[in-house]
């Protein structure tokens, strides 16, 4: 379990740019990167009105002079200092992903960025470069993919507990933009314009996740074709959706659905994950998070709760609040920044060692999710037909 | 409320082809015909073992000498008898329905045979025709469409409570066939082979009561064209398949997804119905089946539960336990026996007026859910490709 | 599974005193009744309006001379045929179950009640001693406990699964009297009105129902003392309840506490019970009717569904609709119509080697429901005190 | 929503005492106090083995020579320091709260404790006098009642949307204890010890959560009387309970019957509540934290969901992940340390009106939790009898 004891060697100095005041994922940065000292926030570029943005990193306890109006300023500001920050989060419309961070690892620093990673999987490849050159971690904030059940899953797959897998069903939907966007505002309205979201609305904005988390879970497989059916309810939502349904192939022969929407009228259970193998499934959903269900076929189910010595080492090691309570998006966004401020140690340190084993989401995965992104648009731009993935 | 009394002018004379001992389906119909005395058992070919049939008939109650070794001599003999029977139920494999179908409709008897109905519409089409001829019903035993909430979710989609439809996601799935069929019984063997099943092995045993289900729910909308991932994961079910995907567009623009498999390990809440429209959502599973979720956006969701006076009066009507108390399949099958009696009562009275209005799943139910068998198996063949419906 | 084959010599001729059109529970007697041929509805005093319980009757398929006017014709009516009924079932207001099954009684025919029985363990022991005398059989309603996961609780404990039992947490409540009966109709009213109701109102009306359960589960325990606090949330209800708690102890110093209450707004979960022994749990809930939550401590829950071959022969023998399709309550009081069948059948052909062993709610359970009712009464008049159960 | 803006002027210094390595409630106090910056740990007593006290606070931050062996030395050496910690957190045993907090608050130290407070209410009102007289504030971590949802259901109930409360049903119960404590470490055996553990075993250890919650919701109702009756299953344990119930009866009449037990094999979902007036109930429960049932009599039940906007302003104000994520038990202590922090702050800047209605759970709460010990100590050594509560 984790109990804050610290596995990097000094916290590390850290700045948001974004995050803002009327953000919604701010304060999932924030809980996330500050419960256990592993980072200080000491700078930010909190906000498009930079007075407002001062004001709110006051309250945040930075100092004013390190609130900048903006990153180009962060970076410059910082850079000037002997103790200025040395990773960056940039919680920002989808548009500037690739700006920021490419500037952020120019100056030298660490990158945590928001999902969709960037627009192109050309984008992906240059920043990977890039990172590599200079030696810099860039890291991609899969927020629920940090919780103790789903690395349960991914355990009881990877000891063949389910047997070979036959069937993926998985599903992120709500119902938040089931009305249309007048009178909305600018946090919902940039997700629907393709200048400012890139190809997709929410393929990028949750189906990135579901993919991160198949294959988290289904390493083993390599997905071979895809077909993505996608809409836009709202018609001035095109030529972005609202509305997707993905099937794949994986090179086992198994099948996968998967379907993101965000208006699914009223639906508040949001994520839920089905893995089906030849001998048994497991199952999870957020609206019972500490609860996975375990079925063997011809055997009473089984419900396996987060915390209990029964599951998997892999599990119990990053569990935070134990068995009988409840874990929390907040929690599984820590055990993502703890893991990325352990690779931003061992990249520090030289650690190759360490790096080349330790398992977080990266440029990689972030890439990776890009390029699923991709060929969706292509398959739904030509009427939802098969595509190959590679 | 359904309390027992009688709806129609006399109890049917009723004999059962099928549904012996060892089947899994014959005491379905048996408790969904009987408990009202709307029909009266009064003979049967209920096994290929004709004695094993003859014995079992006589603990049902049947006369020995009305107990048959065949469908043919049942049929022969009941004519020779001034009480012989009217109405014969058909539980038996696929590939005998079409043919037990037309013999009995030839001899004048009504027909209640089970899903899915024939091979091809071409069958459908023709046993249509002599049953309009001869002024004969042909009911069809989708048996959980006769569920109050079920009818609950058809009148609020009607009512507009919903909004305009958008999304249909249909499943019903179990892991029953996960393993392979070495020393599985004939009653599992018939089902994976294309001489006795017919074209489809999920599709047509479980995937047609969706169909059903959403033609029930959502009268008013016309199915364009779908796409069909079938597969077998069992290798030597091929061509048949013991999973599919299949994906929907109606004529407004709805989206439909609907997942049928038996290879789904452990999984035993089989069924679930979500209709999303632009303002609201249901959803049901046999799960819970004394539950209906409904929710609108914006709004706390909100939890029907059968029988209660809130509900729609179609939904109130056919209710028989009353709220508090679990209404099982076996009262919606009544429903199910009952709706067909009705229909076999006005044919025998030529009552047209009733018929014109009466709702019930019939040959058209019937022939509509084979039409939506093949264009599956075409989309299939395809290579899983777009097909268009009719 | 049970499939409607007999299993007993012949049908029982049966008739209904209430359980008429206006009634609540007239057509689970039916439906429990009459779905297998066990027994023939002949006869009936079904309404104090007798043209109305005529015109019942006759839709009900009775012939209009047996639909009678008051259960004293009905018994000498019947008395007068060679054809007459042998049991009849009594579905009246509590204050006339004594005097109805007594006339029945010694008119020379069997008796199924419902429950609670009579108003005191004195009516209970000479109705015993009459039907002792007279080789009759009086059966008693306890609707679920018929119920194949509810004999799976049963069967676990026996077995020992569970260790010795430490806790029992029963509960059975609603809020359909939430309000004050100002405007209800004669069928709430009875119930609260001491004269028509007896000593109790939801003590009796569904607590009956858990004690019985309790006994059913717990054969080898013994109550030893109780406390029961009581309480008219409607204040014109006094002195009967329409809420209590009863704590209660075992001779093996396993504790249990009871709640009933008609009074619970909005519960529609309605009846849930936990057995805890010393190494694991069993819990179920007609929320969840298919499936019973078995937990050993320190594993996984399990979960079982009903129908499934892991199951207990006991459970399975008794399942009527098989896994993956609901068990409805009206199957529940299928089995107990059928076990009360089997006891009349055997006491006409005087098998007393049957009856012996043959597990039915008779005479004696009906007996301790009424005791347990006593001596709730006894501790909530004596200020909610401790009072020894025998 | 709370997004990590400071409340207060300045963060706290602050100190632990107990929650070692190897203890099971330190992090929990940990990631409540740390995330916002709120608290700063500077010092600590963590351990029983000083060197592995050390060295878990080294690696929690703190500096080598702020590691103290004992809580004399640690408040013995931060007063001579200027930048002393101004608030000990106190996470030991029960039999050393009193001394602890007595001491801290003699040097002028705020203190946070574990419930149950102390071991007698003479204790609790000795140090309510002092923390007076010496204008410091004592918080206690009812750790689950900083919830939006449980808050949410007391601002239903200020607004009568309950109508008269009538029944009230608590319980938190799991089986950690189900077995025998033979081979169990201290953490366990102090538990079950009154020298360490006081009165009482599960009643103080999860029952306190369940009456201070009471006392949340219900503050307008009065405790009159209450009998416990308490059990210990393991022999060893007595005269302390692993199982308890308790019956109370408030000053408008409501009922309330509240159960806490170690001894429940298996049970994983641990807390539930409901509350339920004459016109409608709430209820939660800790396995679906994101939801609250409200259900009015005669309408469809309905499901709230934590941060959406129709929710009480009072429950939206302390969501910290917003709808459709999570909020986990870690995030309802960040609230439960947070309203202590404010209490601190104010305190220190003598802001009187503001402490006047500021609600944390403070000296009070602890107080009160501890007279309801008493209180069902004496019911159950008088044979589990009725007893004033005051």
């Amino acid at each position: 379990m984790i109990n804050g004891e610290r596995t990097i060697s000094r916290p590390l100095r850290w700045a948001m740019v974004g995050g803002g005041r009327t953000g919604q994922v701010g304060y999932k940065h924030r809980t996330g990167a500050l419960r256990d000292g592993t980072y200080q926030l000491l700078a930010g570029a909190f906000d498009l009105d930079a007075a407002r943005g001062r004001d709110f990193g006051v309250r945040l306890g930075v100092a004013a002079d390190r609130c900048y109006a903006t990153y180009e300023e962060l970076i410059k500001g910082e850079a000037g200092r002997a103790d200025g920050v040395e990773v960056v989060s940039v919680a920002t419309p989808n548009f500037t992903h690739y700006e920021i961070t490419k500037a952020c690892l120019k100056a030298g620093l660490h990158v945590i960025c928001e999902k969709p990673l960037f627009f192109t999987t050309a984008e992906c490849d240059e920043i990977a470069a890039l990172a590599k050159e200079k030696n810099l971690v860039v890291g991609v904030t899969y927020g629920f993919t940090g919780h103790p059940l789903v690395h349960q899953m991914a355990a009881m797959v990877k000891k063949s507990l389910l047997g070979d897998i036959r069937i993926v069903d998985l599903a992120y939907t709500h119902g938040f933009n089931a009305g249309d966007d007048t009178g909305a505002g600018e946090a919902v309205r940039w997700r629907t314009n393709p200048k400012t979201a890139g190809p997709t609305f929410v393929l990028g904005d949750i189906g990135t996740h579901l993919y991160y988390l198949s294959e988290l879970v289904l390493p083993h497989l390599k997905l071979e074709k895809l077909l993505c059916d996608r809409k836009a309810f709202i018609p001035t939502r095109a030529p972005l959706e609202d509305h997707a349904t993905v099937l794949m192939h994986y090179d086992n022969g198994a099948r996968a659905r998967l379907w993101v929407s965000s208006v699914d009228a009223g639906n508040m259970g949001s994520q839920r994950y089905r893995f089906v193998g030849s001998k048994a499934s497991v199952a999870w959903s957020d609206s019972h998070p500490d609860q996975l269900v375990y079925e063997v076929q011809g055997e009473p189910g089984r419900i396996l709760h987060h915390g209990m010595p029964y599951l998997e080492p892999e599990s119990l090691a990053i569990d935070r609040m134990g068995a009988l309570h409840t874990e929390g998006l907040g929690d599984s966004w820590s055990n993502i920044y703890l893991w990325i401020a352990e690779a931003i140690d061992a990249a520090r340190r030289g650690d190759a060692a360490f790096l080349k084993t330790h398992h977080y989401p990266g440029i990689h995965a972030g890439t990776e999710g890009v390029r699923w992104l991709e060929a969706c648009v292509r398959s739904a731009d030509a009427g939802a037909a098969w595509v190959d993935f590679h």
